[in-house]
């Protein structure tokens, strides 16, 4: 069985979607680059490296054809199939025109970055993308901002570590309060991200602490030099700030955004980060969440600190991602009024219309935290006059940690085709985009490391592909996605191969997302994870403390009542007909009943199943997914190399370990306080 | 209101039980002091520093009265009152003969430890020691061994920090890795020690790491420079080591306590204590327990794991201590068959009467660990053959981590008094006693740290005198233990003061134990402490885990059945009466029905309340006893030092905050569960 082309090797570091085999169409042909600037010079470059491997051409800017592939700006004369193929109108930023013709396949954009997104999609076709005709196609990306957060400590945290809620090693960045000085490394990433369309990132911890404040100041140096291997794959770097940096580093006697010379720090320190970086994104904010400072304690409100920040931000096109997580993380668990879900709606909403237009509001997807299933944020409704990002978490924290095979793009899929005002409105991905195509876009929390394998898990790099291919084009089928990322990643050289593969691959991932939900928490309920780390379940881990994380079982019945009726109100959030279908409870759906409606154990879901048995079939179903997937995992050992292969394999025998001990927790939890036992007569520890 | 003679300052350090004023009454008057040695010194100079002080003086060996009180050693030639009171028998090792004849007290002794003794007990007198007359009195230790041991890490453990269930700052010996260099603050530690009557410290944790297991050889001087600074309070210096030492540190393939090799290393090293700490106490181990390395990993038992160090210790009449704490703590939660309260029997029952006369098993009070209640453990009525020591807990880790008050004297005495073969069997002081008064003796962990009132909590002062006291006569009540270290510590100037002073501190502290279990766990359940670090509420923090901790509560009851009719069948290993009392659901005390047996929610219990009503009125009691002593300390600001006052104040308004956060939890947990109302009405959250 021909190995060579399957093997991925993990020494240094694994290539991702972007092994040399992936350019072997275009470095083996002959391509013309036309165009200046240096995003079209990284267009030459990685088709010069391709080519001296695989032994094709490129020229760039010289007319001495013929060309199998030219890639070109608008702005250039075009010659022969080029000019042919050349729009009428603009093809727009970032975009990109791709045609095939007598021969030839063409690449146009009116910008280097559509050059750059255009070769990737040539990369993407391979040899597909050389073969018969292709009627002029334009692509556009959906979200202007495509954005990656890192929550990388500068310091080693005593808890979080060098990574917040990382599960792939230490910082690609950061090491003990330094620069970690890999460059190497970063340059590598922002190909990768490139590759799939992401264009910015923000390179320190929303909780910013320590050196990691200073960046913005005294340390500013280290992040210029990441922006600067960044730029060539047309990535903007920006900087999480701490609210206080004015007291922090600036020694002020305040950070009230309504002090003149608050207003003064902020212009000044920022206009000194634009003369070191000239393209800087913009910053970064977790205001008066979870501890960190921000507006309230000076009794301003969300909307005076974020144009604080966006008044300096403003001359130079930066923008303030303003994080929307605000709630009581010190709630006593004996009020039952009051409710997390509603914190952001509750903070934000009034606040509609009041930020500066350079502000863009983070939005995280669900209510709550990034629960394995939560609804949508009622928040993406309800500001038509803010710019918004809805904020995805690539990074497992509460999905299985990078230990567990969890696919989330169907959830994400799911997240960004909701329809909050009925099936004939906008959708969430329309909200992120933005009506002029100047939304917010989509943001998530990157789940890079320094392991050799980028991401922990192997195969939670399509995560992070997925992810910027769902920014770029929302609407796309997330098994689509993931055949592009196996067809990149794992480039096989024999169809029987590829084949088998793709089928092991898609056994495994596509329905994993759904297999997780299954073995742990329940019907959109949330959390019952171990507390602190929230690896593993705890039924009541959060139950009984101030998180606002509860689910109030009892004996008789478990689930949260958020209804307007008799419960916290929080149905009341979303427009029609949500607030009416989350409201009822016979119309809401099942996997959210929990989170919307305290129910008894017996109620039957539209399933036709109690809630009791239904906790128990989905906990017996899931684990035993778990383990088929093993199985197709180890039967499939011959297609991978060995050592990605063993890694998966240890990886998904703690799955399997872990899916057990959740599904025989839930259970045991739920039989010991209902007394229902299994009508399948399963054993229940 | 005079308040100067109550005044007690931390600044720098907290005298404790030896302030200044406890030798008023012998600095003011003429004492001789007869005899050699250190310790003989060492009263010698006790008394000229109180002289100094209070104008009295002091004479060593010279005859040149006359005398208030004579000091002396009956092997001097004993003058005048002395030498009418000598006795005909011995006194005994660090006994002494009290007595006053002719306006003349006189302490004598038949080695200097016991001067020492005698004068601290003149201390405790104080004025009384000087009126009237007094029979001769002859006091002996119970315990030969009265130990406290230090868990004190000499590296900074990254999650036990610097000392493990410490919760009075660092550690007086070690910091960050080195010596702390305070000697100062160890010889007051000594000298407080000494005036209790404890004799032998333990200077390192059980879980001996890095640096820590380095104190055996290279950093061996560190050891030895405490040993200096307490020798003259009579206190030994014992050294917890890894039983992997040879491997660690020696180099040696193997740690096989049969291998001639590991003996021979253990030989040599042992030499080498000896020769730099000629009066070293011996080891600790705690072996094949949480982690640590013992005999198991290469098949042999404890019996051949203490007979090796005991062989190498014994040329120098060193002991082991070899703690009894080993259990499986990565057990299934769902095998109900294992029982962590069986462990230390099923492994060290068997072994009796193979370890050698120098081992001494350590065995902790009660089947599991240091919970506020637990029976009496029955490895203690198990090992005749055996010499066996007592463990208890002065630091406060499941009992509220001096945070609360929580005196511990009625529980330790309520063990000691325990006679495990019935009414007119032998006492648990007996056992550890020994039968000729050399048995292993009682053994605690300390709860010292570099706090300025040694314990955190400075009522937890009370705790570390009171060990050593019960240590000495473990027959004692503990009222009458308050009242010495009431009168010792605030020294107060005026009657009225005095008894204030006293009413209130009794008030608070007599039936702390009693208030604090009552507002956690109930009925000898045990547990329900957060994960980690035990402090707190968490009904099911250790019920899904592996360690071995469970209440088993379901809708219809709760408890650990350990019958051997129906349950684990730990019944069994106590002798009768205890099998029985324990195994019967009628004669088992109500206080340990939990332990012993699973019982539904309307099980009436001898006090005549069903057990989830006993649940709700404990706790409800608990707190408002809580508040009572809030009120009560409130109430007798005036009387003590402003500084103390306002600790012990904010430690009272956690105590009622935490204790209130027991209840709720508690009863919510049993109300959801139970479903079983409150008669009283009261508001179950």
């Amino acid at each position: 069985m021909p190995r060579r082309g399957l093997v991925t090797t993990p020494d240094p570091v694994h290539p991702a979607w972007l092994p040399p085999e992936a350019f072997r169409a275009i470095g083996s042909r002959r391509t013309l680059v036309l165009g200046d600037g240096l995003l079209a010079g990284t267009v030459h470059d990685e088709v010069a490296d391709a080519c001296a491997r695989y032994g094709g051409r490129v020229r760039r800017g010289a007319e001495d054809g013929p060309y199998d592939l030219v890639l070109a700006l608008t702005t250039e004369p075009l010659p022969g199939v080029a000019g042919e193929v050349r729009p009428d109108s603009a093809i727009g930023a970032e975009g990109y025109l791709l045609a095939r013709r007598d021969g030839v396949t063409v690449v146009l954009a009116d910008d280097p970055a559509g050059l750059l997104y255009g070769l990737f999609h040539v990369v993407r076709l391979g040899e597909r993308a050389f073969a018969g005709e292709l009627q002029a196609e334009r692509h556009r990306p959906a979200m202007r901002r495509r954005m990656l957060d890192h929550w990388d400590n500068v310091d080693v945290h005593p808890v979080m570590g060098q990574v917040e809620r990382g599960y792939a090693g230490g910082s690609i960045f950061w090491r003990d309060g330094a620069p970690r000085g890999d460059l190497a490394r970063v340059r590598a990433y922002g190909r990768l991200l490139a590759a799939c369309g992401v264009n910015a990132i923000s390179v320190n911890n929303v909780n910013v602490r320590a050196t990691g404040a200073r960046l913005l100041t005294d340390r500013l140096g280290d992040v210029a030099a990441l922006a600067d291997v960044l730029r060539p794959y047309g990535i903007r770097v920006h900087l999480s700030v701490s609210f206080a940096s004015p007291v922090v580093l600036g020694g002020l006697p305040t950070a009230d955004p309504l002090d003149e010379g608050v207003r003064k720090w902020w212009a000044g320190v920022t206009e000194r980060v634009y003369d070191t970086i000239p393209d800087f994104g913009g910053y970064v904010v977790k205001a008066d969440s979870e501890g960190e400072p921000g507006p309230f304690a000076y009794g301003r409100d969300h909307a005076d600190g974020a144009n604080l920040l966006a008044e300096a931000l403003e001359p130079f096109g930066g923008v303030v991602h303003w994080r929307a997580f605000v709630y009581n993380h010190r709630q006593d668990w004996r009020d039952r009024s009051t409710d997390r879900a509603r914190a952001a709606y509750d903070h934000f909403a009034p606040l509609d219309g009041r930020f500066r237009d350079n502000v863009i509001l983070q939005v995280k997807h669900g209510p709550v935290d990034f629960q394995v299933r939560e609804p949508v944020s009622p928040v993406i409704a309800a500001m038509p006059a803010t710019r918004l990002a809805v904020e995805l978490q690539v990074t497992q924290e509460y999905t299985g940690q990078q230990r567990h095979v969890c696919y989330l793009p169907p959830m994400w899929r799911e997240v960004l085709g909701f329809r909050p005002w009925g099936p004939d409105g906008t959708a969430v991905a329309d909200v992120a985009g933005g009506a002029s195509g100047d939304g917010g876009g989509l943001v998530a929390v990157s789940n890079v490391g320094d392991d050799p394998y980028w991401t922990g898990h192997p195969l939670a790099q399509a995560n992070l592909y997925a992810f910027g291919r769902l920014a770029w084009a929302p609407w796309t089928d997330p098994a689509a996605i993931l055949d592009e990322w196996i067809d990149l990643t794992f480039t096989p050289t024999a169809t029987g191969d590829t084949e088998a593969l793709r089928h092991t691959l898609h056994a495994i991932m596509d329905g994993s997302w759904r297999t997780y939900e299954r073995y742990t928490a329940p019907l959109g309920v949330g959390f019952m994870v171990r507390p602190g780390h929230h690896y593993g379940p705890d039924v009541d881990g959060y139950e009984y403390t101030p998180w606002g994380t509860y689910h109030f079982a009892d004996r008789d019945g478990v689930g949260v009542d958020r209804t307007r009726a008799t419960g916290t109100g929080f149905t009341g959030q979303y427009p029609p007909p949500w607030s009416e279908v989350y409201e009822s409870l016979d119309r809401c759906p099942d996997e959210l009943l929990l989170f919307f409606h305290h129910v008894p154990y017996g109620h039957v879901l539209h399933s036709g199943a109690t809630v009791v048995q239904h906790i128990y079939d989905t906990h017996f179903a899931g684990v035993e997914e778990a383990i088929e997937a093993r199985r197709r995992w180890e039967e499939a050992a011959a297609l991978f190399d060995p050592s990605l292969h063993a890694r998966v394999e240890e990886l998904l025998d703690e799955q399997v370990r872990c899916a057990e001990e959740w599904r025989d927790q839930i259970n045991a939890y739920f039989f010991r306080k209902s007394g229902v036992p299994d009508v399948r007569g399963r054993r229940i520890p």
